[in-house]
C-alpha cells in the first residue's frame, strides 16, 4: 500500500461479555491510541455478540468502507470463539489448520499438551497471515485488510508491537489541548466562531470534573500543525478577552 | 408497550474523543449493566464521530431493529454537540426550543446566567419527552424509542434512576458464574458438549489473570433459571470428573 495522507480504520469488538456489562471494554481505547499515533483515524467502532451472521455481515461492510479493520475477541479454544470461522466465511475461504501456526504451537506446548482444544486456535481462513503473540503462544491473523486480535487486553497489547510494521498510516493526527477554568456555555459562541473560521480543523469541547476542579478541555486536531496553531491562537484570543484562567496546556 | 419476554436495545456512543482514544468510554458498561438488570438485552453498540449524517443514519437503522436505542454524548452547549438536531432530522421533526425544558433551566440558573449557549441545551426535536437531570440541570430527551443521554459519565449515571420507569423490560436475564483453576483448552471440548445439549442457554468462557491467579470463568446466561441450573449441573459434572478446582461461584 502506498503512503496516503488520510488512512482510516474501524474496530469490531466481538463478545457477549461486553454487551452484558460483565466486562468493561478497554481494547477500543488501546487500539485507538495506537492507531492515532501511527496516522490511522478510527472512524467507527461496533460491539456485537458472538453470532456468526453478525460477524460476517459487519466484517464485510467494514472492510469495504475502511482501509483497515481490527477485530478483537473470539479466537480462543472454546465453543464461543467463532471469529476465525466467521472471517473465513466472510471472505469465502476454506477454514483449515494453518501449517505455520501449527508449528508455533507445537513448539510452545510441552509434548502431549497440544490437544484438540488448543489445536482449534490455529484453525484459520486459508492463507491467513499470522500475527505473532509473545505472551501466550496462540497467534492472531490477518486476511487482506482485516486484522484479528484476541480479547484479553494484556495479550492484545503485547501483540501490537509486531503489528506496527504491517500497517501503513497516513500523516499523523496532531492535537493540542487547552484546559480552561470555565464552563462550556461561557465559551460556546466564541468556540463556534473559531470552528467556522477553521473548517478543516476538528475542535472538541469536553467538560471535566476531577480532583475537585471543574473546567473545559478544548482539543484541536488536524494533520496540519500550522492550522492547529492558527486555531489555537484564535482560542487564546477570546480566552484572554473573557479573562478566563488557563489551567493547563499540552 | 405491553410486557414482552424478550426486549432488546442498542447503544450509540457519539463522540470523536472516544474514537481518538482521548477518552475511555464507560457509558456502555453503565448502560449495559442497568439494562441487563431490568430485562433488556443489549445487542449492539456503535461508536461514531460527531457527524450529522452518521448520527441520522445510525439512529434510523437502530430504531427499527431494536426495541430501545440509547445515545450518549453531544447534547451540551458547544458547536460539536449536534445530537439533538440530528435526532430531529432522523425523525423529520422540527428542531426548536422545548418549553418545559426552558422553564427548568430558567429556574436552575441565576438571573442573567441563562445565556444563548445554555439555551442551546433545550433546543430539541419538537414534542420530545424530557429526561430529568438531577446533577447539572440540562435534561436529556426521548423521541419514540430513542433516548438521548449526556456523555459525561457521572451525569449519565445520575439520570438513569429517572429513566427506569420509562423502559419496559422483559424477563430479567439471569446468570450464574463458575470460576475454575484451569485453562480454556482443558475444558473446551466438554464445554462444547454442554452447549450442544443446552442450545437456548448462552455459555461464555472467559480466561482471567488477576492477583497472580490464572483461571477461566464460565458464565451461563438465560431468562430461565431452571435451564441455567441444568446447564450448571452438567458443567460441575465434568469439572468433578477432570478434578478441576473451583475457585469461586456466584
Amino acid at each position: 500500500m502506498s503512503k496516503k495522507t488520510k488512512v482510516n480504520a474501524s474496530i469490531l469488538i466481538i463478545g457477549n461479555e461486553i454487551l452484558s456489562g460483565r466486562t468493561q471494554d478497554t481494547n477500543t481505547n488501546t487500539l485507538a491510541l495506537w492507531l492515532n499515533k501511527i496516522g490511522v483515524k478510527v472512524e467507527e467502532v461496533k460491539i456485537i455478540p458472538d453470532v456468526e451472521e453478525k460477524i460476517v455481515n459487519s466484517v464485510n461492510t467494514m472492510r469495504k468502507l475502511y482501509n483497515y479493520v481490527f477485530t478483537t475477541g473470539g479466537i480462543g479454544p472454546t465453543h464461543d470463539d467463532i471469529t476465525a470461522q466467521s472471517i473465513a466465511k466472510a471472505f469465502n475461504l476454506d477454514y483449515e489448520i494453518h501449517k505455520e501456526g501449527y508449528k508455533i504451537l507445537e513448539k510452545y506446548y510441552k509434548p502431549g499438551e497440544f490437544n484438540e482444544g488448543r489445536q482449534k486456535m490455529i484453525w484459520m481462513p486459508k492463507d491467513a497471515k499470522l500475527i505473532l503473540n509473545p505472551t501466550s503462544g496462540a497467534p492472531g491473523f490477518s486476511v487482506e485488510n482485516v486484522f484479528c486480535l484476541p480479547g484479553v487486553p494484556s495479550i492484545l497489547k503485547s501483540m501490537i508491537g509486531g503489528l506496527t510494521n504491517k500497517i501503513v498510516g497516513g500523516d499523523p493526527i496532531l492535537s493540542k489541548t487547552v484546559s480552561l477554568k470555565t464552563v462550556e456555555s461561557e465559551i460556546a459562541n466564541s468556540l463556534t466562531n473559531v470552528q467556522k473560521n477553521n473548517t478543516d480543523v476538528e475542535i472538541g469541547s469536553y467538560p471535566f470534573f476531577h480532583a475537585g476542579k471543574l473546567g473545559v478541555s478544548i482539543v484541536i486536531r488536524s494533520e496540519n500543525e500550522k492550522k492547529i496553531n492558527i486555531c489555537h491562537d484564535q482560542i487564546l484570543e477570546f480566552v484572554k478577552e473573557k479573562k478566563i484562567e488557563i489551567v493547563n496546556r499540552d
